[in-house]
């Protein structure tokens, strides 16, 4: 027969390994249930036509807010985050978000080639700095004007800098997807759009640099100081350069010396094929995490140092890494944007509702004038229809935006409130995009056709 | 001027998102680390023409046993499990690690085909039954004879349950690259061990059911209880004879009844295809996911259930599946083996190296005997050089014996120590069959050639 000693030490030897297990069962069933709705909400609104990355911030909103009882789905399945009471699960949950945030973005970066930065046309650059100059200046007009003369707020000058800057970034994939379906890929007005999106990426990830740098500094001790905000920004946008620079001329002169040893040993090989003995899928896991971390080090997002990562390869690994970035993506992804809905907070935001109305519609005409003036001001010969489509096509915002609200929510540079607001910005300019740019295409061509009639 | 308590509040708000930040640095930092160092072992195994995952696993053991000062890197890292201390990053690192072994299982699952399994011939079904039953027999009696009579343990029947579980399953992927090299994939004898391969799997997978089910029976109330014992088992068996028999009859009947709907509107497809409208990617992942979990939920390993969820997307998307899931494991498995090697104790290892060549010798005497009995025994015309070449072929254990180890480890049912032996076994039998399994080719088929000269 055990003793008493015996038998508390067995059941120590039992619980100990049985709380061991519940942590992998418990976390199994979370990312169960959370993929799982995101994957249904994602194919519903696919289904209709809609981006599924909208249906997977909608599933996390409602698993956040929809109150079963007197608890939500999120806080049933621990992964609500309680500063008083964090949950283990809870940060498993955001580091699997980040980790698919960090890849999403290094996917963007994949599409972004240096090379196609010298051939995009003035248009496109014109298009490009115009649109993110416009929204950053509304955006920071109507935080202005709302959080110091109609509610007054003592951080409204943090708020501002990060609605502003989650203001700038297009989200490319929407407008990609329906100039494919309207099967005018080749006209002059998607050439400048895809051109002015790679712009805008890295015009993006320089005012991000920059905003979260500057609020970085003014969060010290109550005031800004000079030297530190000096400091951070030229790190900030250093480390971007230097990246860029490393792409655009150490990368193809280490790719020259290495084709040209290649060559003195009778390998001849294509310029544009990876030539290393080195798996590249690994290799551009290390350097996304290792740059990710890196910028996280400088006071920077990690998400930079990711997008980074991926232009580093876009020259020369881009197709054999593009689908398996996205099988990971696959997995990844959903979770970073159940997690982002699950951050906005539907309880309260009926008083924020004209505010953002008027943000949406900033948001739009930021980017409207911007296509207009940036077309018709750099090629006489386009008209003031081919500015209205660039206006259409760069309007949408997303998973960019989204990001860098959700580091200033983070960071504690801007509340819930204007969070949520930068969100719903997102889903309704990328909802009304696709039926705009198709009106906007068809008046184009259609007068086009009846003026060549005449 | 701000008073105490607003700055007592400002701090706070301070410092609870840098909190949250460093989290994720700090996890990224790991992830880094660990990844980084796990693909340089990979790397260098690779070149020298071994498996990459042995070195992964060296990797973690070095890790967790090299000591620099007072502190393991793995310590460092916060990453190595302490019972009083238990970190969040270790948990996140066990909860990925976890993820990628189920991956892993699920990749391994969909390559096994049920409707393979009823063209193996006799041979293969012998070998493979034989090839499971001494093993076990084998590891069962010497951890008998060494916790009973030389080193007496009070747990030896757990110890000796999951040690010999640990003997039983082959690892394919060693022997399938040597057939590949050597050329010799068409003759018998390889088309002998793939299918041996095949069964060997589901052989295992049912043994490790067994051997959950009994474990968590006697850990009970310190005796057995019969009642509770043969429901588990019968509980582990059914749900794996359940999916399998839904693999062999439903899914055919399902897709028959689909494609003849289908075929009413005109639409005409292949028999292998998937012709469902829904990606099947995501699917997996749910289905996955889901079996996983559910497999914890009934007491079995998590990797049974993602095993099953394999074989259910063997028949239909395997082609399409496979690259997705291999970019996945390319991020996740990674850190499984490092884990694997994490949880090897170097220290006072030495007394147990006897102990280590036996277990080592009776897995390959296990396998090798069961070649030769099972080809000679089923197919007259096959000779003894044949039986070596299929014993060599199964004697390389691999990933699934390290996680019946581990899943034993984690639920206490066998010791540090017993782990690191069977991780010690698994690495070099794998180490050993490459040789051998070439010699033993070389050997049949020189001496064929010499014969048909005679």
């Amino acid at each position: 027969m055990p003793d008493l000693d015996a038998a508390g030490d067995f059941l120590y030897e039992l619980m100990a390994p049985l709380e061991d297990m519940m942590l992998l069962e418990a976390a199994l069933i979370q990312l169960f249930i959370i993929f799982v709705l995101a994957r249904i909400f994602a194919e519903i609104f696919t289904r209709v036509g809609m981006l599924g990355q909208i249906g997977e911030i909608l599933a996390g909103i409602l698993l956040a807010n929809l109150m079963i009882g007197d608890w939500t789905l999120a806080s049933g399945l621990m992964i609500e985050f309680d500063p008083h009471e964090p949950s283990v699960y809870h940060e498993i949950f955001e580091v699997i978000a980040n980790l698919g945030v960090i890849f999403l973005l290094f996917f963007v970066g994949l599409e972004t080639k240096v090379s196609e930065l010298r051939a995009v046309g003035k248009p496109s650059t014109a298009v490009a700095t115009l649109g993110a100059i416009l929204p950053f200046i509304l955006g920071f007009m109507v935080i202005y004007v709302y959080e110091v003369h109609i509610v007054p707020h003592p951080d409204w000058f943090d708020h501002a800098l990060f609605m502003s800057a989650a203001m700038v970034a297009t989200c490319i994939g929407i407008t990609a997807r329906v100039l494919t379906e309207l099967n005018v890929m080749d006209t002059i007005e998607s050439k400048i759009i895809i051109g002015a999106a790679v712009v805008d990426d890295i015009i993006a990830m320089i005012i991000l640099a920059v905003v979260v740098a500057v609020a970085g500094a003014t969060a010290g001790a109550g005031g800004i100081n000079i030297a530190d905000l000096v400091l951070s920004v030229a790190l900030a946008v250093g480390f971007v350069l230097f990246i860029l620079f490393f792409c655009a001329y150490c990368l193809p002169l280490l790719r020259h010396n290495h084709r040209c040893r290649l060559a003195e040993k009778g390998v001849v090989c294509d310029e544009k094929e990876w030539s290393l003995k080195i798996d590249p899928f690994p290799l551009a896991i290390i350097v996304c995490l290792g740059l990710s971390a890196m910028a996280l080090s400088l006071g920077l997002a990690a998400i930079i140092g990711a997008f980074l990562a991926g232009m580093l390869f876009a020259e020369y690994a881009q197709e054999e890494l593009v689908p398996k970035i996205k099988a990971l993506n696959g997995f990844l992804v959903p979770f970073f944007f159940v997690y982002v809905g699950m951050r906005v907070e539907l309880d309260g935001f009926a008083p924020l509702i004209p505010l953002t109305i008027v943000v949406i519609f900033l948001a739009i005409a930021g980017k409207y004038i911007a296509g207009i003036i940036g077309v018709m001001g750099t090629d006489k010969s386009l008209g003031y229809h081919s500015g209205e489509i660039v206006g259409a096509g760069m309007s949408p915002r997303g998973e960019v935006g989204i990001i860098i609200a959700a580091i200033g929510l983070t960071a504690g540079a801007i509340s819930r409130e204007m969070y949520s607001i930068v969100v719903f910005m997102s889903i309704f300019t990328a909802m009304i995009a696709p039926s705009w740019l198709a009106r906007s295409f068809k008046k184009k061509y259609t007068q086009d056709v009846t003026e060549s009639a005449d």
